[in-house]
């Protein structure tokens, strides 16, 4: 059992309005020291059984093919083995 | 100047639809290997000058006051030192 972090974000050409807006809203709470925001999306994945190679090229295909939009946005991902529990 | 990496996730009570779609997604492509997917949000924000426990801090209030959902969501975030640019 594999736990996969994916952290997905706009590629930094990309215009991110979530982003300024949240941006906006935390100047306006009192936070003046924030730079910049840029918004996206983060997914916990787990996969039954598989070796750790195996498990890597599945979550990467995931995110090409269904999570992530390979246009305007990139990902990230960390495997973990989660504890307690063994691949089968 | 540092780069504080936020990952809000739903408190593992809360039912995640949006979620189980993206699993049925994946199980529809092939993926069958998938246990469970649970969706959540990620913010990269910059934040200029200070100290980095000040930043911690800062951070923090951030997610509680406008970011996260305590009802509902938890957050994390690591903190990095953003390289080329010194604190103000």
């Amino acid at each position: 059992m594999y736990l996969a972090k994916v952290r997905i974000t706009l590629k930094p050409s990309v215009n991110d309005p979530q982003g300024l807006t949240i941006k906006g809203g935390l100047h306006n709470l009192g936070f003046t020291s924030v730079d910049s925001v840029r918004a996206g999306k983060y997914m916990e994945i787990k996969l039954d059984g598989t070796d750790q190679p195996h498990a890597e090229q599945q979550v990467k295909e995931m995110c090409e093919k269904l999570l992530a939009n390979p246009i305007i946005e990139d990902f990230k991902f960390e495997l973990e083995e989660e504890p307690g529990k063994t691949a089968t």
